[in-house]
């Protein structure tokens, strides 16, 4: 209907997809599915597409761009604390995409593929006049009904997140010309982790049976987290100045503290986001080290519904942007 | 290297690919993988892409986009003797694909859901200053090592071919404003065969144990039974004479000899190709009977290499176009 308002697009997935969901779908809310596999283990499904001049650069390296469209897909096997198996892979390329182009696209897959001791499953290739399309459906697996949802919060939970959060806002924000007081070594730090996301998969592992619920954090912290409280029926209370950040993402937040919002709704910096019983805050220790990734504790679930972020002060910060969206 | 020759679209498989593959891949040559399911059963996996402008036109309804993309995945799985378990969907959409559209373009798949008895697993949803650009990964299920693969066909097995052959190459020309002296209902019958696949599911599984290689005519008959024989390592002879082809077909090529390029070179018609021991060719009756869609015999496998199309006299045919490829 013209008139209609124009639906995000969560509201799109819920509107218009979430009736098709099939029952190992989750309802569409977790980005995966669940089907049984043999030994009594699950497969998580997951799926990402990423388009030129969207979601990266013409001119970016083709081995990178591989590199980050595979672990987009790692990293939602990362948040269900799956181990990944295997994956599939469409490309849909223009003529600019040549044989020397597809030579360091599937170098850069190759290195990926040792890294994480997977292979390629299968899939497609196709042409198109657009910019070059690629999408990857990655396979997981899990020991049947340990994998961990965005649907497990519980009211009084801790909030942890791994590593450091914004870099990579940041990185695309230094990309498009912003931020030139920036010194070499922290504008290269920003920009490689636009880049080259690390997806948290021996963490993730090494949370299952520990964490009530968890995410990855793709769309933008607060986004996220409120996934995870929508999917959980939950609301959830973060401090501003708790969230980590890199020493990088600190000077700029010294020079320039309105970029504060690249902390909060930023996304693609595929750090694992998670929740679970207060009182379990230390048992987390081993697994970090095990993982070898710090983790940080930035709030705690609480009834309601939606994120307050508050301020050192204790006060509510104003969300200009809960999170990008496509639509 | 700009003096190289282009790679075909399998030449880019064969050099970039395949070198990545999984055990379950199956060498990539089989456009499907199999991984193992729970109940002695196997999961297959397929995943193909459509363009809007490629492979389908703007103007087409939705829902039939819908239905075309997820059938020709479905026809992959008919093509290895599997039955439908689910479906992963990625939509990557211009401004234009508006509500309205999406509407529709849900509407075709919850009708094909229904009419096939499968659900949406999961998928992704992004935008693009491209055409759209539609993605699945289908789901099959196979009882273990029943799979029927590309590669099992034998010297001096007889070749069939499901319902008739051609008629989605024809439909497309009409589509295009060729063949003006088509009377309507003919027009209508080989457009409604270049738009709606019909995946034969039914008779795919009724020739599992009996046939020793099969695949679906979407590349084009000559090409995808060139196919069979490379994965295989033999020749194939086959009558052009032999080829069953509709009524409507039949009436072009009364009109237009050439046309007989469409019937061996154009895909699209998502029949069912396959070889068996040629003294268990009646053995196919029954199957034939179950799935309510005629066969024809069209040739026989051969030691060598490569597909010879004969005319009735016995001789040789040129063959100007063994297939449609991307690039």
């Amino acid at each position: 209907v013209a008139t209609a308002p124009r639906l995000s697009e969560f509201g799109r997935i819920a509107r218009f997809f979430a009736p098709l969901a099939a029952p190992g779908a989750l309802g569409l809310v977790d980005d995966v599915a669940l089907i049984d596999g043999p030994d009594d283990e699950q497969y998580v499904l997951t799926t990402d597409a990423i388009v030129e001049g969207v979601d990266y650069f013409a001119a970016d390296p083709p081995g990178q761009v591989a590199q980050k469209l595979l672990r987009v897909n790692l990293s939602d096997l990362a948040a269900k604390g799956a181990r990944p198996f295997g994956y599939l892979l469409t490309t849909v390329l223009p003529k600019t995409c040549d044989e020397a182009w597809l030579a360091a696209f599937t170098a850069g897959l190759a290195a990926d593929q040792a890294a994480y001791g997977i292979g390629l499953l299968g899939g497609d290739s196709s042409s198109t006049p657009g910019p070059a399309t690629l999408s990857v459906t990655a396979i997981g697996r899990v020991v049947q009904g340990r994998a961990v949802l965005r649907a497990g919060a519980k009211a009084g939970d801790a909030i942890f997140v791994s590593g450091t959060i914004g870099d990579a806002a940041l990185g695309l924000a230094a990309l498009k010309g912003e931020l030139a007081a920036l010194d070499q070594t922290a504008r290269n730090f920003l920009i490689d982790r636009y880049h080259l996301p690390q997806p948290r998969l021996r963490l993730g592992q090494a949370l299952v049976g520990l964490v009530h619920a968890m995410i990855d954090v793709s769309d933008g912290l607060v986004a996220d987290l409120g996934h995870i409280c929508s999917a959980s029926g939950l609301g959830a209370r973060i401090g501003a100045h708790r969230i980590p950040r890199s020493a990088a993402a600190g000077t700029v937040l010294d020079g320039a503290p309105n970029q504060i919002a690249a902390i909060l709704g930023g996304g693609d910096d595929y750090e694992l986001l998670f929740t679970l019983a207060a009182e379990m805050s230390h048992d987390i220790d081993a697994a970090m080290r095990e993982a070898g990734v710090p983790v940080t504790r930035i709030g705690e679930m609480e009834k309601g519904e939606g994120v307050r972020v508050l301020d050192e002060g204790g006060n509510a910060m104003p969300l200009e942007s809960a999170g990008y969206t496509h639509f």
